[in-house]
């Protein structure tokens, strides 16, 4: 087996052939999670725990049904109401937590990076839920599957991802595994809501939808997260849909099997037009969400491999 | 099995012999429930959401404890903290949790018919758990099982419903199924408390408590629920609990044998007197939360049974 | 086996015989934790509830982590957003859950002895998670095996609890555990922050810490709770600490050996400094909650091994 990551904490650090065993993997999981009876014991007797310093009712949902249709003991914290608000520091509740011994450890953290520094001070294996404007590594693998599957290939595609690319840690990920799969990559949106630095990371800019729609295989839209604003550029509702807002009108310039995809929840008629999203024929948004918990289930048996291989050999003194 | 539903909506759609299969079956549950070892497997490897888009503690409670003690995967999902903040539609969170592939899916929503909507965009089994005025049938099943054991039968009984009938959706689905079961129903309150069109539902309305109670073999008290009192008539605590308030002297004119029952939570003193609450000669209240874990256990499994059929069947080209 | 509480409402109740078995089995519990396998099946098929009417993340995970370890069927009530909100008395709540059959209850409550109340009202086996400023049994057990590990004995040691004693059950229980087991006990802080009647109790009492540190084998620090001083004396935080505050300068007046304790979640330069905290030689507060969880398992085992033993008596008509 080719996965060799101890943590899952950003698409960065995984090699093309990595991606390519958890996909495979996540395929498995893709069938048993069809099935009526839709369990496995991979995981029984391990500890997950799944910790949200922020709110998110979506991606929480998908890592505690993956992690219970592979028998694992889920436990769900939410450090919103937790001794956070009591001023302890990430790090001591980082200490506190792998004091209790969990196994597998799902965190969704506002800032960039906190999730890397408690991977640091913990003995288990940690997967980033998505931290700051930093990674959401599972979204960006959701999404590979979910292009593999609806274009028969995650190569030699090209791929836009159109709208709010500067406040998406969604964008970041999708960019970075979508690069090392050889993909050609168009960054579409107002220059005001694209990241600083983007233009060294071989990719084409757009900041006309129409342009940068033209003969695109992939159209990958963006939540329009105007409760990141600080200030800058805000469009409004009705321009923002005019200029960079998915229509029939301008996906007609994109090839004529594109797929149409959007990380959720959606503003319709904001980021997206609703006849479009609910279009089968394009749109692959609910797959999106099913490869979601195949992936994370995935994810969380590769890790669990990797943690049981570390520690027998830990036990037997083999170096590895 | 007479039981042929595909989701559990309402009482309006069920025959009486599918009433009778339910509750012949929860007093089994009934039974396991009273032991210390208190576990079945008939759900295991399938998946139970719980999915409240309005808080009530009780009654999720009851549905979760349900679904664990049956063996599935049981999630909760609060959706007041959820995607539906960020403006999602009730349609687009229902195929979004469809994606994620439930058997069943147990719904509260404010909103009477959401729950109905909801069902009509998913592919697996709709419990609803009370939507705004308009049903709530596990309540309803759970009341007419005390029923049952209390009195030995579920039929030729004269059974008073009192108080805030206009906010009860609780009262909507008791007046279905006692109905259907061939009772007289008496409703009891002011007449700003009695929902609009009650005339033609064939029950007999009183203003007056004493009038009403006199003979009754059932007395069920309905919680005032202030909170959704929109203006009108708001009675205070005091005069309403001396009008229709139950205490001793009102309720020695029903029978001798008269049961009382309220589905909680009480407000007593308001709608109900304490020592009639806590007289286990007089009072089925506990009974009825018993009841209810048990109902539920027999409605899941029913409805398990219906949709392993029904995906067997497709699976194998049989029609049905 | 000589454990035969029913409850475990608090220290005062238990024999110091009922304390080692505790401890002994919560050792056998430490190591299946340190496993990555770490599950048993010692409560399959019962049922947990977890009844938290004040906010505890921490006291909550611990307790939710060791029923599942243990197989139990675990279920989540924050009571705070519940129908205590719509008016119920503690006594109904108590009685609905009741109803719902658990065998095993947790319960946190804001009021002294509201706990001891519940307890009386059900026919399950009731845990005190902390009530008031009254009992918290677990805490006192999981900091008594802590120091039992790491001196070798829980006896004939002198053990300072510093800090803020009037509004800490920690501190309570720990005194009523400690002292059934023939140790030396010294009470330190202001004296605006130490329980009424606690000259009575047996303890020495000093305001000065390095007076009261000196010699101490053990050296448990206080959260500040200032958000439980009602009036009176309140420190700054930085003459709090200047006095009361542990840092290298005072703990070097205890014995070369001294552990430092805390129960979490700690405020740093507060009433503790952060380089002891992190002291891997001197601190054993991640210990503790490693414990916290090892100590838990044991007494939900415990008494479930009582219940069972309850019921089967009852139900074959022996007289116990």
């Amino acid at each position: 087996m080719s996965f060799r990551a101890r943590h899952l904490l950003g698409i960065d650090h995984l090699k093309p052939a990595e991606i390519v065993t958890l996909l495979d993997l996540a395929e498995e999981y893709v069938a048993l999670n069809r099935r009526t009876v839709k369990h496995s014991d991979v995981l029984a007797g391990l500890t997950q725990i799944n910790m949200f310093f922020e709110n998110s009712t979506r991606t929480q949902s998908s890592f505690e049904l993956a992690g219970k249709r592979l028998g694992a003991d889920v436990m769900n914290m939410s450090m919103q109401t937790s001794s956070v608000k009591k001023g302890e520091t990430l790090i001591d509740t980082a200490l506190t937590l792998n004091a209790m011994q969990p196994d597998l450890l799902v965190v969704r953290h506002p800032n960039s990076g906190a999730v890397n520094l408690l991977a640091e001070k913990v003995n288990c294996a940690v997967i980033n839920a998505g931290d700051g404007r930093h990674e959401h590594p599972t979204q960006a693998l959701l999404d590979a599957l979910t292009i593999r599957r609806a274009k028969g290939r995650l190569q030699r595609l090209t791929i836009a991802i159109c709208g709010d690319i500067a406040h998406s840690r969604v964008a970041r990920s999708n960019l970075i595994l979508l690069g090392k799969m050889e993909n050609r990559i168009r960054l579409i949106g107002p220059s005001t809501l694209m990241p600083a630095g983007v233009k060294d990371m071989g990719v084409e800019l757009y900041e006309d939808m129409r342009e940068g729609l033209t003969g695109a295989d992939v159209v990958m839209m963006l939540r329009l997260q105007r409760e990141r604003m600080d200030g800058g550029f805000i469009p409004s509702e009705r321009e923002y849909f005019h200029r960079w807002g998915l229509d029939a009108e301008k996906l007609a310039l994109a090839a004529p099997d594109a797929i149409v995809m959007h990380p959720g929840p959606m503003n319709r008629g904001v980021e997206i037009d609703g006849t479009i999203a609910d279009d089968i024929n394009r749109s692959v948004i609910q797959d999106q969400v099913e490869m979601g918990v195949a992936v994370r289930m995935a994810a969380l048996d590769l890790l669990a491999r990797n943690l049981r291989a570390e520690r027998g050999a830990k036990a037997s003194g083999v170096m590895v």
